[in-house]
């Protein structure tokens, strides 16, 4: 096949090669009609702009920003890791890029950096949405002016993101049933600990634990199972081992709890209280490769770790935003990322992605 | 950091830049001595061929080649799919590529293909070194004409492989240990299930089924288990449901054996004699996302399938060969993919890895 060139792209839609050429830039007035047939034939035709070329030629830097809570919470290391490195390959293409951070749980601040993004017209936005109930109005602004985002993580379902990048929660929340189901015997009880915060349960949580749940409901083959849910603040409660040994104190016999599913990275936090009240009967399942989950899964406190490769996520946000706004391609919806198994058997192949 | 040329080699090396040329092309004499001395300095200064700009110019095309087995054993088809996406991206480089291809468990044919790439003298091969007592002879004529080869999938230690690009067998074979483990009670016993050529059992399912008693063996926290090993050679025993059968007949209590560990991808096999013999309560781990074992997997008639990401691994291996001869890049001596745990819940997001 030969290269489709701007000409093919005029033809095909009865438009001059100089409205082709403002669409594809994103320069000048076009019809909203009109750049609606282009970016169709564009598709349809297989068009790849010579974007090494143009962006050369053009000399116009395009500036991506992304929102996310600081490296203090460790999950969010490897996340920033990926939207840099997934930065410098684009960077020859005149790609500028800024990042927004806000101490995780900070609203106001994460709210004043989600506005300073949005002020700042940058050409795509990345934000991973802690606060959903702050999103609205900001995101009405970008959406205004014409500002794709990507949402990595944490999925926000009332609004118009370019694409998500992240696992299915829910699904995720299956998995971890499934694991206990296997772990316990018929008639064992199951806790789910929910770590909060005074905003209550955030919403991907939300939907892992009624992931864990539908699965106990629903799937045939499951065992009779008694589960019961905890929802620790931990900005109430200081004391993990405390509130847990207290809520075990409330179970007739807490000797028949013999999973907990914690839903999600502090689960080191109930390892460290399981072995402080010695309790060493206990399956737990949680999430993600923190160095002090790591730990407890090779010491055999932890037994499942669910990785929801963090790097990936933030190195596929950026490379989407890429290839929406400047190699012109249609990008999936949904972008779920794998739903990683670990065991201290097979955590070393895992430790970098 | 300005760019390195091979000014800067030859300067580093005391040779004359003529030499580091000839280095770099594999092209004329170079005393060893002189050619470990020009690669250590490539390696130290971080220097980067201009590998488009040069195999234009020197319109050499190298010729990179793979033997594995074919399509028709169902799990071959995801490598040579990876061998070819990797070479579509370095073709532009002027590589040409060939696939041998043989019948799994024809091993003359194995060692005729294997013979007919050594006659062709290409630039680098991949191998699946299915029949490994064949290799010594083979894999020493490609030494002595200096062509560097890498191991798919399996490994053969007894050799001089440039990289071996899959999954560590041991590991594995712990890693499903872990699982029915959990699975079964105190006091169950499980079943270990080899399906073997005349030529006994392939090297890496053996792997596999020693990292499983290891860990039966070693994991302190391990339930006291009975573990039983079938051999089975499907080129006698053409009736699975039988030969299960009348080996669970040979078990003093046959509702004792609660769990089953096939070797291989064939477990589908296993799964389908269950269903026949009605015995549904036994614990089925086997490997690899074959339809058959899909299916089974969907239906709960398998409980866990280890994935070994067989794309990944002919991808892998051409890049390997493309980093080393073309790159001049040192390539790691085992490059170990994900050891992937996959069930119902999980199955969805590995289906094209």
């Amino acid at each position: 096949m030969t290269k489709v060139t701007i000409l093919d792209i005029a033809e095909h839609t009865g438009v001059s090669a100089g409205t082709v050429d403002r669409v594809i830039h994103n320069r000048g007035e076009v019809s909203l009609k009109t750049r609606e047939k282009v970016l169709q034939a564009i598709k349809k035709l297989n068009y790849e702009p010579d974007i090494l070329a143009r962006s050369l030629a053009s000399r116009k830097t395009l500036r991506f920003a992304a929102l996310l809570p600081e490296g203090s919470n460790p999950f969010w290391i490897k996340p920033a890791e990926g939207l840099n490195a997934a930065w410098r390959e684009i960077k020859p293409f005149g790609i500028a890029f800024e990042e927004y951070r806000f101490p995780y749980y900070h609203k106001t601040k994460f709210y004043r950096q989600l506005n300073a993004i949005t002020e700042s017209k940058p050409d795509g936005v990345v934000i991973a949405p802690v606060f959903t109930d702050l999103l609205q109005e900001p995101l009405q602004k970008l959406e205004d002016s014409g500002i794709p985002y990507v949402f990595m993580n944490t999925q926000w379902e009332n609004s118009n993101y370019l694409s998500f990048v992240g696992q299915d929660s829910m699904q995720s929340g299956r998995v971890a049933a499934r694991l206990l189901d296997y772990c316990i015997p018929e008639g064992g009880q199951i806790l789910i600990f929910n770590f909060i915060s005074s905003k209550g349960v955030n919403s991907h949580l939300q939907s892992r634990e009624q992931g864990f749940m539908d699965y106990f409901m629903s799937e045939p083959g499951a065992g009779k199972k008694k589960i019961l849910t905890i929802n620790a603040n931990t900005q109430i409660n200081k004391d993990i081992e405390d509130l847990l040994s207290y809520h075990l104190g409330l179970i007739s016999n807490p000797d028949e709890i013999t999973g907990i599913f914690v839903t999600n990275s502090r689960v080191f936090h109930i390892a460290n209280a399981l072995e402080k009240i010695k309790q060493a009967n206990i399956r737990l399942v949680g999430y993600d490769l923190l160095d002090e989950n790591i730990r407890h899964l090779r010491n055999s406190r932890i037994d499942f770790l669910i990785g929801q490769k963090p790097f990936e996520q933030g190195y596929k946000s950026i490379i989407t935003l890429f290839n929406a706004i400047v190699r012109k391609k249609e990008v999936p919806e949904n972008q779920f990322l794998p739903i990683d198994i670990i065991t201290k058997e097979n955590i070393d192949f895992y430790l970098n992605l």
